[in-house]
């Protein structure tokens, strides 16, 4: 006899979780089947194990740059494998949490890996450890992976230990000496950032000409410059071909501008995409339909197949975990028969590095692209006396993309102290529609490095 | 033959310089009148001065304090004297930025002490060392002064230095073994903060029986808990009533349910509130009404005479730069024949301590008295993964006030990291009467401590 529910949520991630929550809270009897971990890569892998890493690096960094602000220290130092335990303290923590959550919702976790067996009169079923479970609807979050591209060697110096993906390289105990990170997008950039304040030799390769992917060009260039300065090599427009030697004694071979070059280091961080979890998980039983990999879903979240919506890094769209949070929240919506949609052109993104970046909407690019006419106002955060007053030598600016037809924000872009929280009262006003207008009625406290944004509305004409 | 002008600004803090600006990006021939530096008391004895101590204040911290992140520190020190100095040319490279603004817009400044005299066929006549300018309209921003209260022998311990205000205390070059504030409210706190973190034995002595004037109660509580911890002592309910000695040597006197007791001080901090500089200037010449020694505003910043607008703290509604600003902007609107008002509900104020306050709009307590039905909902900030990941053993919270027939939201009021940058979104919340649901479908960059607040409109039936 099969456990009867009312949702399946396939992945215990913040798409699964989340939603999970939200639906026990709607009244639904609610499953949620997780093969690792409750709070997936997010919270065990993810956004907060990096955000330990980088939030002692942070320290580290503040007291061997004090003296500009009056303040000395004769020893700082960084022990790693403190930073480590304590990311797992942390974690641990957290995914009590989240632990915690679903048992005061009233959610049953199902620890193993899920399958889809198909569907019967009593709805899809899922088998989980031998067990068999049926829902009335099925909600797919089973996130992604890194991508291990096919390099010569990549493969193999993975089996070995000299490259490491986003979740291995957590849990090394010491600092290499010299690191070579494949792919230079958030996580590469990221990790870049923690290991160059520990005092690793940090080398990025990348592919395009620029790094941190999407990111506006000229914000991606002073993130760049700020990591140059503190020692970081950058080889942009490189394609990594081999990759040889072993853990301490390795070597990456690259092409450049048609020639090619090599770069030798202890450790190998390839950061280079990740992929959608879709294989293996009985999609084909019912008939979800994927494309290129990923599940196929519209704005409410729904799949080819009635019944079945998927959120989260599984669907390819945007692989950001509180774009997993409210998918799987529109997802609910939708089964609970409410309208309500994805805005995906409002969803703000960030990188933790220090200065932090903190982007939301159309760039300039962006919007020609679409066929969207719109202007681009930049103001240097040096307009902001708290920036002033805390940044030395501080090149942050932040950059407002506006709709010539209707004088609506478009997008906002930042790099600079607190970037990070700073950025989600922007992606409300883009969510929003608001008017430039609008924001500059608007009471922002003073001093902040936030006001830039609405300083920013009155250098437009 | 006196030079004649449009508009002119009598004062050149936020409320001022920021006016004359817009006023002259909108044709207006505009003259600043500003007796000490341009910048006003915000910039140079206020907001800025007071962050740049802040800030190293929150650099030392986190050197002693790194340990349990994993960062070994020895011999952290702080030189005040540098701090000071850099202070100084923080405040110096700002006050040039905002010279350079005025020459910029092409707004004309007079240095010296304005004086109202009257009103010519040309407009309003304001002498300023020896010379007379007319404007056909007139903006006035004097802005306000620390009130030293009528507390026997305090007079006189200001004037030998044992007592000094905000003015003062940032030109001090030694930092004070003992430490007694008088007043607990913003400026006292932020100061209390300070000199706690570089080793002052600091007391701080307040009349109400809670710290941190009209902040939510729990949230003041929280704060004074945490200031507790690091040592500060707090006596509330607490009336100084007299100061004796001298600078390093000296004793306040206060009562306390009933009984006098003393305090042991090398300086004293006298920060037990502002007053409106509206004394001198010849406001009787052309008949502005004051009220309670204030300038009597509308929500246009229109004073009782034609022709004459205030803005900023002389009109003794919200002593803040950022209402200021705003105020001079509508003021400037208003002249401008468009119809704009300034929203006093929604005025944001910051706490710049360790941790941060937050506020925006009503409080369940002030909602009562304005006999509006809200209720609130608490969220700890431990909810947010950033927040546990940067803050051991950290007890913020986020706090939101919602009005029970519309479901709006009426205030939000947080104490944690980050709080200063992230309460701007929650004002454009209140200003823009967004609703629970609306909250609800924003998306908030994860992991961060502002998605506490939208995770606490989910805490809402």
């Amino acid at each position: 006899m099969a456990d009867k529910f009312d949702l399946i949520v396939l992945g215990g991630g913040p798409g699964g979780y989340n939603a999970a929550e939200r639906a026990a809270h709607e009244g639904m009897k609610t499953l949620v089947v997780e093969e690792r971990a409750l709070g997936g890569v997010c919270l065990n892998e993810g956004c907060i194990p990096t955000k330990t890493f980088l939030y002692s690096a942070k320290i580290l960094d503040y007291a061997n740059h004090g003296e500009k602000y009056g303040v000395t220290v004769t020893g700082a130092s960084l022990d790693h494998a403190k930073v480590v335990d304590r990311k797992n303290k942390v974690v641990k923590t957290l995914v009590s949490g989240v632990a915690a959550k679903m048992k005061g919702a009233g959610v049953t976790v199902a620890e193993g890996r899920g399958v889809i067996t198909g569907k019967s009169a009593d709805g899809f079923t899922v088998e989980c450890g031998g067990a068999v479970y049926t829902g009335s609807k099925l909600l797919i979050c089973t996130g992604s992976e890194a991508v291990v591209p096919p390099v010569t060697g990549l493969r193999e110096a993975v089996g070995t230990g000299l490259a490491v993906t986003n979740r291995e390289i957590l849990d090394i105990r010491e600092i290499p000496k010299r690191i070579a990170v494949i792919g230079g997008g958030v996580i590469g950039l990221e990790m870049a950032s923690y290991f160059n304040s520990v005092g690793s030799r940090v080398t990025v390769i990348e592919m395009m000409d620029k790094i941190a992917g999407p990111t506006d060009a000229e914000i991606s260039k002073i993130l760049q410059n700020n990591y140059a300065k503190k020692g970081i090599e950058f080889k942009l427009g490189a394609k990594v071909t081999e990759v040889s030697g072993k853990a301490g004694d390795g070597v990456v071979k690259y092409e450049t501008a048609g020639k090619t070059e090599t770069v030798g280091c202890d450790l190998i961080l390839v950061s280079t995409g990740r992929r959608a979890c879709t294989r293996d998980i009985g999609l084909e039983t019912i008939g979800v339909l994927t494309e290129r990999g990923a599940i196929k879903t519209d704005e409410r979240c729904r799949t080819s197949v009635p019944g079945v919506w998927a959120a989260g890094d599984v669907n390819g769209k945007i692989m950001l975990a509180h774009t997993a949070y409210r998918e799987g929240e529109v997802a609910v919506a939708d089964m609970m028969g409410r309208p309500e949609r994805v805005d995906y052109r409002s969803i703000p993104s960030v990188i933790y590095t220090n200065p932090e970046v903190g982007s939301v909407g159309e760039t300039l690019e962006s919007a020609k692209r679409a066929g969207i006419d719109a202007e681009e106002h930049t103001l240097s955060l040096r307009y902001s006396g708290r920036y002033v007053a805390e940044n030395e030598g501080g090149d942050g600016i932040v950059k407002i993309i506006v709709g010539r037809e209707h004088g609506n924000i478009l997008g906002v872009h930042m790099i600079g102290s607190y970037a990070s929280e700073i950025i989600y009262g922007a992606a409300a006003m883009v969510a929003r529609e608001m008017r430039v207008g609008d924001v500059r009625r608007l009471v922002f406290p003073h001093p902040t490095v936030c006001e830039a944004i609405r300083e920013a509305m009155f250098t437009i004409k």
